[in-house]
């Protein structure tokens, strides 16, 4: 199915006089602090976040799944599901493949359904954590560090057809989640591992066409208990260094240990030039993919302070590419992106209010009140008008959430779709 | 299949004068610093660990699963796999059901099977973690804690069911373990879900034979990321009280947030007679489930070092309930089952070997280099022959992993079973 | 000194144009969506934060110490600068002491000092984690639960003593924050520093005032590295338990492990009518003492929400005690108190703007979304103009920071009391 | 005072017949099962460790200081207590010394000192964490990475300055620990810090002698509470490759984040040729700074497989600058050291017991199992006569510490240096 945006627009006809007039004094407020509100809301209009083709479904956890209903059945539903997203939103126009559980038959015809609802293709997914039925060689002791050069050999192989794959849709950067690690001491031998997973990147990269990117993603712990081969931002920065330019490494703000500053991660990363892709989600223990900005919404305007900054400022990082990457557990899928696309809206306009000057000039006299007092005067400031606003003049809903509601697009999609379809991949 | 115990008692024979010389040197050295060797054996030999229903097959995590051939398919299979692990190790003399995986269709029949292998029932568990196909209301949003007071009360009338069967196994005690909880902060009112499931377990207590204990769980964390209704010692100790004399708290050691002192909770909880069943397993991040004693095998040392001085000194503390609580993804399940056995006996037989009285002396005089002289004095002594001689005494192998190779059971067991037999339950 | 609060005032009539436009504004939206605002200014006005003797000087670490300039030097200065404090925020309106370190020589006296600055005395601070000079028996091995009896002895007449002193004064409740604790395995048998414990808090509660309280404070760790006789809100709530009504669990912020669940504990406490003190502070690692809603001020507005809906549904728990317990190791101790008060005061204004009602509802019928959509609604409010309101009406300053720079305050409190100035305590 | 180490050894000749017997019968064990006892012992017996001369008195926290008696009052004191140390120990030929809190006023005569003790200098330590008396800028807000260019140039002359003092004694490296850091969030630019330390790094590279090298050390937090500017290996790492071939990381135990894999670590540089120094100590929550092997000794003999691995067979990396960084708040410092040595010494040893070509087939063949039982084959064996041998081969104590406690060593130095005598330092 299609949203008819026109029945959203029809009726955030009735709200507009009490958003126009709120949102005016809003922005006088903000004119008279000096802010350019035009062009933050055109900022905002412009940011774009990926939605990850696996995000459409229920996910789970080892204890079990409840599934949702409606859920999108192959990747034309998903594509929908992403367009319907976007239309609403108006902040997410690209989606992202995991192949093999996106593989598409027909590209060409899947290239023009994507385009016609306004998206593109975001970075391809590998996937070599799981071992798919009649596959060769298993995954279950490592794929691209694998002592088993066989299933190595398959590992990067299998990087080597996504990119070809992508290719074919337009995409133009692969990501490299590399689950391998292990469970207990002694299983791997970490000098030997490393090496292994230097060299199959290497063969990956010197398979990347002239004008992708490759993204190098890191994490502690999770699905292997005791050690994983990329564990950190250094290793994997030092992984995508050895690989060469077009080697970048892949922030997933889930993947760290507890209590890493992860803003100065983002800050060191851009200084270097080496941030290609950031994942967002939010967590409170692990990996624990909820909604975005659900759990430290001041964390993720810190991170996006240094985003903003990086972006201002460090011409040597490319612009990095967004997407969500979080598990609904419990809320209707398509409603929990809406809130993490709101949440990253939200910390990217706040980020974009930081006074930049009278910062700079609060920390070279380290006046560290002052310093925290600026970040707050940004922080405290409710922009939700602001996103309205850029949302309406791009064309899409005043409250992507309640639109959704009141037009029971869910129920519709049970009704196309069946209760109990079931979204492949996680 | 039952093993042929005699065969690997065959194996031993060529071993025994070896193991003689060594032992005799141990137990002279050990008795001059005044331990009675035998009576230390003896209480190795009659230390006896249940064994889950749930752990004789692989495990996995959200991302996937990588199956073992020749799981057990069903129930009677099951107490096989424990049956074997007991011959073996001597000391793996009971088994934990869970329902609705393991409900016996014949209990009388089960019973017997089981006794046939010398093994006995532990603690049953229920399930309210999951749906079952056909299960009118849904757990999705909790069990005993649910707003809905149907799905509350279809979980307290599942527990009580759990209850019965137990009654007709032979066991004396239920462990709950209420995953319930929430993913995003406002989901749930802590005040509300929390009296609920005071109410839910005090009618589950109500239905508690006479001689039957009740074991109530705590988890920080997972399956849900924000909250869990029984995050901690404290909640359930506070609802045990709540129930009367016959719940109890049961420690789970990989149910503790990042650096808690677990020792110290055992020994709070052994001195107010209130410690009820121990699942042990190891783990570096979280509920990670791996083989006990596999990551900090001093830390349980020192978990046994209360848990022993529990035993001598509360008699207000019934002896406890032990299992092992752990997943086993990457191993062979029963042997990783033999190593968490190996680590759990070792660590008890260092504990049996610390000098209490002199540990005394020095923490009345504050003498901290002495008190940790004491510890690491039991804790360096190389115990693994007090564990083979208790073996050996009980009937079992002298090295329990190497019997399992050379007698190929786990090749026989495919035969028999299979190469893709599927353990039922996580 | 004390402050012309009168000059503050006429600086801000210039601005009061610009704050009244906005705030009818702000009003005006709340009104509509169904808030009494006049009663929520009121709530704000009347909530009142202790602070600490001890933290109106630069605080350090066991790495070294930078002084601040014209830290109060004796007790005094210390209610003058509390007073300045209270005079600009209209917030600050009690002081908590800490013996040894501020022991009135005249309690008359300084009570009435205290009475003119609009002071009244919060509750009293005992110290058992230092030895003073010419202390008979030394803390260094543990006060309360000492194995030494004299040294135990002399810990609780200490804690008597400060009772004393309190009646003097006109407090009504005595803080016991134990450090007592272990740095190695074994060096304490932890039943027997927990039953001395017990004794000991019962033979200081025997003391207690009819009209007093007891707050016991937990803490997992720091000062000692391995255990803490009172680690953890369970162990507190039992300990209160066995003391008698009087006895309650104070909260630190910043007492507790790594991702620790906090407005659960809260709302556990209320209910149960135990939580008897609070102590505000934020903190990335540790016990870090930052500048309260520093870090995390999103799980500050969690637990106001707890603290807002416990003293609104639970008339079993006592009104708690307000303190902030920072410390200022590189920021002015005044400027940052008044970034803590404004943080405490937003975070209370906004979970009074939860809606309740709407709250309960979504809850009842799992509507997670929903739920979520409401506290933002609450969090995303930009409060601080109601404030500004309630402060002004108060008589204080629109921005106490601004004031207090205008003003020079620092400057002439460094004339007064010169450069090198220390406050005593940390 | 010099130790009369003829003393200890005649004590300990009524113990020989013993520990002969004892001896024996282990090495036998050990040479069946194919090791060559004798190279061990040696290589236990060249094992050496600096300590830091700031680890010789009491150490405290920011909550407080409980002395000890006899603490050593200058260097030659510092280096007396080294001497003994390493006369009953035999492992502890090194110190390394700390500057300004060691300026040697004859470095001449402090070199003969130490030389007549058996002992060498390690590595150089700076200090700008702490502003000294009459320091004209203050390291408050920074060192190396101040964005006040006199700090900065003060804190690069200051390394200088230690390089020099360094050179005069005969030392041959210098280690950075940079404390630079914030407390709060906008306080520094990430970018800037980070840059300012480079270039600081930079210069105080281009003064090291041909023959030295440069320790770079990290750590996540502490003394500042929010981020520091070399926050992790990652970071050390990227610094050192900035600065040149010279230049390393140096890694301290306590100096992580919770969980971290330290091993996968210590791999990493060692196999990239960069890890120049090793800090040990031990913790449970932060860097606790707590006696080497108290808490997880399973931990540092994985750190020590790693370690062994490398020195095996990385000649890429240089021989690693070992030394003990705790601090004794509750034992008797000299104590303290002895039993860190101890546990430095075991892990090593049993790191050497390691099949190292059992483990590589092993892992080869991903028998994870059999991996696991390899590594506890080693850690599991009893190696502490191993070590009384290699001490008493090299004509030490065959227990150190009870040597100290016979000869009353504390009584005599409470003597002579009186019972007040404070360490100058931490």
């Amino acid at each position: 199915m299609k949203i008819d945006i026109s029945r959203v627009q029809e009726h955030d006809k009735k709200l507009m006089e009490s958003h126009n007039q709120s949102f005016y004094f809003l922005a006088n407020t903000l004119e008279k602090q000096g802010f350019d509100v035009e062009n933050i809301i055109k900022k905002i209009a412009d940011f774009q976040v990926a939605i990850p083709s696996w995000a459409l479904g229920a996910g789970g956890t080892r204890f079990g799944r409840f599934s949702y209903h409606g859920e999108p059945g192959n990747l034309e539903q998903k594509i929908a599901d992403v367009g319907m997203l976007h239309a609403l939103t108006q902040s997410a126009g690209a989606i992202s493949l995991h192949i093999p559980w996106d593989v598409p038959e027909d590209p060409e015809k899947i290239k023009a359904l994507t385009k016609s609802h306004g998206l593109t293709f975001d970075a391809m997914n590998s996937n070599t954590f799981q071992d798919q039925p009649n596959q060769e060689h298993s995954y279950k002791f490592g794929s691209l560090c694998s002592v088993n050069t066989k299933a190595r050999e398959q590992a990067i192989q299998h990087n080597i057809d996504v990119i070809r794959i992508g290719e074919k849709l337009g995409s133009k950067s692969l990501t490299v989640w590399l689950a391998d690690g292990a469970n207990f001491p002694g299983q791997n031998n970490f000098q030997t591992v490393l090496k292994n997973t230097q060299d199959s990147l290497k063969q990956i990269y010197a398979q990347l066409p002239e004008d992708w990117k490759l993204f190098i993603e890191y994490k502690p712990y999770e699905p292997y208990f005791y050690s994983t081969v990329i564990q950190d931002w250094g290793t994997s920065f030092m992984l995508a260094n050895e690989c060469g330019p077009k080697a970048y490494t892949l922030v997933d703000l889930g993947h760290h240990l507890p209590n890493t500053n992860i803003e100065q991660i983002v800050a060191t990363l851009m200084m270097k030039g080496k941030l290609g892709g950031f994942h967002f989600n939010d967590s409170k223990y692990g990996d624990d993919d909820l909604t975005v900005g659900s759990i430290k919404p001041y964390s993720l305007f810190l991170i996006f302070n240094e985003l903003v900054y990086g972006m201002e400022n460090n011409p040597q990082n490319p612009y990095p590419a967004w997407m969500i990457d979080a598990s609904h557990n419990t809320k209707d899928p398509l409603e929990d992106l809406m809130q993490s696309l709101e949440a990253i809206l939200m910390a990217y306009t706040k980020a974009l209010l930081v006074d930049q000057k009278a910062l700079k000039s609060a920390q070279q006299e380290n006046d560290v009140v002052e310093c925290q007092e600026i970040l707050h005067q940004a922080y405290n400031t409710d922009v939700r008008l602001l996103l309205e606003r850029a949302r309406i003049l791009n064309g899409g809903a005043l409250s992507p959430i309640k639109a959704f509601r009141n037009l029971e697009i869910r129920k519709q999609l049970v009704l196309e779709r069946g209760k109990h379809s079931v979204a492949s991949g996680l």
